[in-house]
């Protein structure tokens, strides 16, 4: 069933007159006149997921207080509710070592089969073989291309992309098929190692965070789909505000994981990820990383002893440029401004150019999974020829005298800051230094520090101009990949060349201008502040930046604002997700939530007691998610003396879950009337209620329990959110994404004999502003602006 | 008037009869029995703010969304909007320049004031003049507290103690009195200078987060009371939202300039301080920080130069560590973790002490002035005997002999590692390095590095005991303290402890077991974990110690949290302020907001076109700040096909404030009639409506006029947020909490003619757990666990 509270457009429109005479007479749906059916207020429940195009639903956040939550709650003891405290704590410190545990399997699979290849590779430029180099490298990042792309096309197109976009979103309340399941994530496991490996400028950052969120996910469930593990403590985590909280965890786990950074990547996961936080949260998400922190330490350490192979050099700091005094002046403030404004300028260009890319590739993409396979083959041959091929331009330097005692120049092996590549003794070709490496000790080289003659500023153009190319073209293609390294090396690259070019007149280390140029078009492009910050401090170990690398990141922002939103926004927006924003815009001021349920196909109601074929038609009929209960002409009596008379209560809102739990259990009375507490908890328990997935398809009922009767009551969920007709939109929207809701009530303004209690159901798709625009185009036009 | 929407009860109790006869006959008072009353949901709005029992308010967080501010909005041109985001960031560069500015200042009168007295005290101890030495030490002291307190107990009591618990009140939506004025924030300059000078065994963080909201505060406003500013771009930030937001980017900088900590004052506003947050403010909070840093950096580098008296050693980094490599194994783990179960079990300790001292403390200050001035003047004579006679039980040990060519021991002058004191030459006194210095000086002391066996296990310990007795009975007293430093102190007392013991198992440095033990009883006693990681983080430089903080910090608070909440809960609920806490108690699933709504006065309503006579006696005899607008006997046309029938409309809520102003400008007319667009634009600015403050006392109005009618539809806010009766308080609380109210409406459930369209208004104080369960006793016995 799908997201919008409405009728499906191919079947039930068929259906829509025939239900409508069917339709219960004090439901006011006749209040609506049919032609206003016109400017309907509908959106398509699509969205790309991975690459694919699949319905969403949103997720339900919101306490489900019917009477039997009230009672499983009432009979919890305190010894259940310890359990309950411990296992949130153990799965999160599960979410900790399996994250960290996978980042480390990661990274050592990277560096050997990187580190094996490169070695060959320089081999045979050390014969002079360049040609068998070439094809042997070119071969290696082929075949390892396929591998991922192979893997994400056939078996996982959700593993292709960052996934920190899809994890945003359900952190939203968005539901995506397919984004944390099992298979999702053994693809993207090896789908980033072949990918990362293959020499693609893309990082293994984002698929971290997703490879974390999927971890949790799984670890919620009690494990995938099809072997899940019954285990009676996890059945309190059968909701979706727990599976919420752990996928926070997970997402943190996974930055803290890939960039070493504990404290960095809660904050990430606090600034850029999450929707909701509490600080119970903030602690738990700590706690993880700590443990994440942990397992990589551990695994550093054991690998120090020379078990891991090729990987094993580096400490906890992956890039660390504590070595140099950072010392500045008022004066050196002007070049870190310039970093900062040529961050937001580039940052803002390149979400630009990356958006139209995009475009392009999804239509390559929809045209099949052939299509997929071939683009990124082209990507990876691409990238091998100019990986290989671009340092041959490149002129050879000599090293510096003092380096060739030590040997640490020229470098021969895989690693090294002076790549000897194909030039004399003593000399070294400093872009083969930068491209012919994993993009980690690229970056590494590029930051490294006291080296002011290194890189030549032709290198650093041509390795700027690459890496522009490569991280727009790279992205998009089917395989797992990360934004975080492409927009460091580029950043990184236009830093140090303003370095060299400010060099007579400055006393920063050139390292560091590498530093705050990454640092810069990450702020220009992700609009991130202080996660990237402590990110960056933790990446480098230089406390004393500090302060200039705020400076520059707040300019970059201020910049990169002035032009368009935030990458990871873009392709949300590009992806059709339903993402509520923290504002409402301000045109949403001049709109009642009364006028949008005006313009909605009118709301289905129940009632208290309902006949069961009249259940079954509005489950078939509709693909509503939740259904108001209301109980029409009760009598009350009125305290100020006048008559009794009628009255309609509003009783709350009902699920469609439990009402095809209520079918499938057949709990039927043939009379019309409320039922016992007892007879409920017979039928029921509360994990009956949490069960998801049951269709009304696959539920059979014979024609004499059609006019039979099931009531209601017990399980509708009594306490919904609601609002007056009267309430702005932009108040609602407030409330909707404050509160995390999935259906929000509109009740009338007035009171009055007759007047129906709902006046209609609002959903997160009601609320996105371009919906909204369809049917008022003319909102718009008094003002544009966001909402300050 | 007052926070509870409910009958002052001294006046007005006397005019309930004749109230209650005068009452509108629509209104639905008649249906709460008058026998109700002895069970009434009523609850004291006072507080004690600073030393002072204080009338607390609400503050207004929501959109007052009536039609003259829907016309302002619109009016707004796209300068205006931009003048509004420009003043935004100008007050918050604003703020960080003078944060920065006062923090350097203090910081330079603490070092000269206290250094100065320091010196003379030395020098009477190399002539052995030791009577003299502590008659100058003591005097000084004396003195300075005596200022201190002076001005606090005279001129603004709400500047004593941190101000912290003040500040997130404010910031959760409780309006103190006198807490952000001029006056409080002079005092606190002057008083926080003398008491930290005065060496009383407290710190210049908490006062500086307190100073810097009030900074903010005053700025938002343009100016202290008497002296406003009245610019025009002002007019905009006249709102509690706006100020919210300023408060806190004035409280992050706080920290930020007593740490020197940007990120982590940033950290320490979201963890500890807000209550609502978004990523705009994320942003401005950090940029406020990014200016405090630049300003103090700057002021270091003056200093540096030698122009600030004995102000200038140390650089951005207050307790740097950074000089020792940390080394540690799976071993080192078990002391770690000893410490973090040291650091909760004396932080719980610490707090439930401290909470006991405070009671004792707060019924002496309220015996009156002198009472006040005698406590803080016995705490600062028994601070300085203990201080100067402690260090003649401590031992002179001998200076190792390498130190001695560098003259790095003894040390004669105010500072320095290791203190000659009473001893002979070559020796030192290392009590005295701890105590006879200024507490920052003595952190720098007990965190020194590579310093094994400075320190006697003996001397640790007195200082241990010292400080426990030092924290306790200094907190509580009239002068500006912090609660930061004397954490510091007592825990790194025992972690340096710990340290000399685990030496001959471990290779961790004594010094940074001194700093794991500051951080694990600060997160004992504070239960802050990011916040205060990153902040130890920026303290000490030493990135490597970040994994074994993190765990530190975990477990120290989950001991902690075993035994009573985070002192500064306790601060919060022993003052009285209605802080309502992000997690409502479980049994509030077992009451509705109707059952609350019942056992309240009944709810006062007024027409949308009202007799003036009328608001007047409402607003004299009630205190409400809201009341509920409902036009009845509508016509309705029945789209049922219904006869058309009477209706009440509920039009919305209108503000006190509001309704003063209407009197105030004699806004009537002689026949009962809406008024149209252009007639209340004439008369009422969105400006007049900001403006706070006038009473109902300040207004006459004639015999005649009373007779007359106030159209009150253009100034209610038609968009409030709702409740339907049903929905349980644990769900209410919620959107209470997450939205920012002041008022809720409680709307009836039932549809029928004659129901009338509001059943009650909800407040914070209703909210409020403990007021709840005086009406409800019985809802603990279920269940007194909090909700998970």
């Amino acid at each position: 069933m799908e997201e919008v509270n409405r009728f499906v457009e191919s079947e039930a429109e068929r259906n829509q007159q025939e239900y409508d005479d069917f339709n219960d007479p004090e439901s006011n749906d006749l209040h609506h006149p049919l032609l206003k059916r016109n400017r309907t207020l509908s959106s398509s429940p699509l969205a790309i997921v991975g690459t694919k195009v699949s319905h969403i639903e949103s997720l339900d956040y919101e306490i489900n207080e019917n009477d039997l939550f009230k009672q499983d709650w009432r009979s919890r003891s305190k010894v259940q509710v310890l359990q309950y405290i411990l296992m949130k704590w153990l799965l999160a410190f599960l979410v900790g070592i399996l994250t960290g545990g996978i980042a480390t399997l990661i990274n050592l699979a990277v560096e050997n089969i990187a580190g094996y290849k490169l070695l060959a590779v320089v081999n045979y430029i050390d014969e002079e073989r360049y040609m068998m180099g070439f094809l042997v490298m070119a071969g290696a990042n082929f075949f390892l291309t396929l591998v991922a792309a192979l893997l994400c096309v056939l078996f996982a197109p959700t593993a292709a992309g960052p996934g920190i976009p899809e994890i945003k979103a359900y952190l939203n309340g968005v539901d995506t098929p397919d984004m944390f399941g099992a298979t999702t994530l053994i693809v993207k496991i090896i789908g980033s190692i072949g990918a990362v490996s293959a020499g693609l400028d893309l990082g293994k950052e984002g698929p971290l965070v997703h490879i974390g969120s999927c971890i949790a996910s799984l670890l919620g469930q009690g494990g995938p789909d099809n072997y899940r593990v019954k285990w009676r403590w996890l059945r309190y985590f059968n909701n979706d505000r727990d599976r919420r909280d752990l996928i926070t965890c997970g997402s943190s786990s996974g930055v803290c994981a890939a960039f070493r950074a504990p404290v960095g990547g809660v904050l990430f996961a606090l600034e850029e990820v999450a929707t909701w936080w509490r600080s119970a949260l903030l602690w738990r998400t700590f706690f993880s990383a700590a443990v994440v922190v942990v397992v990589l330490r551990a695994a550093i350490e054991v690998c120090k002893s020379g078990y891991c192979g090729l990987f094993g050099h580096g400490g906890l700091i992956m890039f660390d440029v504590s070595g140099v005094e950072v010392r500045y002046h008022a004066f050196d403030l002007i070049p870190v401004a310039l970093i900062g404004v040529l961050g937001g300028l580039f940052g803002g260009l390149y979400n630009y150019a990356l958006h139209q890319v995009l475009k392009v590739y999804n239509v390559i993409n929809k045209k099949g999974k052939m299509h997929k396979l071939v683009l990124a083959l082209s990507v990876s041959i691409f990238t091998s020829v100019c990986l290989y091929g671009l340092p041959f331009l490149a002129q050879c330097r000599p090293c510096d005298p003092s380096s060739l005692l030590d040997s640490s120049c020229p470098s021969t092996g895989r690693e090294g800051n002076f790549k000897q590549f194909n030039c004399p003794k003593g000399h070294y070709n400093d872009l083969a230094t930068l491209l012919l490496t994993t993009n980690d000790d690229a970056v590494r080289n590029i930051f490294s520090i006291n080296t002011p003659s290194e890189f030549n500023m032709l290198s650093l153009a041509i390795f700027f101009a690459l890496y522009c190319v490569l991280g727009l073209i790279t992205f998009g293609i089917a395989v797992p990949s990360g934004l975080f390294l492409p927009i460091i090396l580029m950043g990184s690259a236009y830093g140090r060349m303003l370095g060299i070019a400010m060099a007579p007149y400055t006393k920063i280390d050139q390292g560091l201008y590498a530093v705050l140029g990454a640092a810069s078009l990450m702020a220009g492009s992700m609009r991130m502040t202080v996660s990237l910050c402590v990110i960056f401090l933790e990446l480098t170990n230089n406390l004393l930046l500090l302060p200039i690398t705020m400076l520059v990141l707040l300019i970059s922002k201020t910049v990169g604002d002035c032009f368009n939103p935030s990458i990871y926004e873009i392709i949300l927006e590009l992806k059709g997700l339903p993402f509520l924003d923290a504002h409402p815009e301000t045109w949403m001021r001049n709109i009642t939530v009364g006028e949008l349920a005006d313009v909605k196909p009118p709301v289905v109601t129940l009632s208290g007691v309902e006949r069961v074929g009249r259940i079954v038609e509005v489950l078939k009929n509709t693909t509503h998610n939740g259904f108001p209960v209301v109980d029409s002409g009760i009598t009350v009596t009125q305290p100020l003396g006048s008559s009794p008379n009628s009255a309609n209560e509003l009783h709350g809102v009902i699920l469609r879950a439990h009402l095809v739990l209520a079918l499938k259990k057949k709990w039927f009375r043939p009379e019309p009337r409320r039922t016992e507490d007892w007879e409920v908890r017979k039928e029921f328990t509360s994990i009956d209620l949490a069960e998801r997935g049951i269709t009304i398809q696959e539920v059979t009922v014979t024609k004499a329990e059609m006019d039979m009767y099931v009531d209601l009551h017990p399980l509708t969920n009594t306490t919904p959110y609601t609002a007056v007709e009267s309430m702005s939109v932009a108040k609602a929207l407030v409330l909707f994404r404050q509160v995390g809701l999935r259906h929000m009530l509109v009740l009338p303004k007035y009171q009055a004999a007759g007047v129906f209690p709902v006046v209609g159901i609002l959903t997160r798709q009601d609320l996105i502003a371009h919906n909204i625009l369809d049917v008022f185009p003319h909102l718009t036009t008094s003002k544009g602006k966001k909402g300050l």
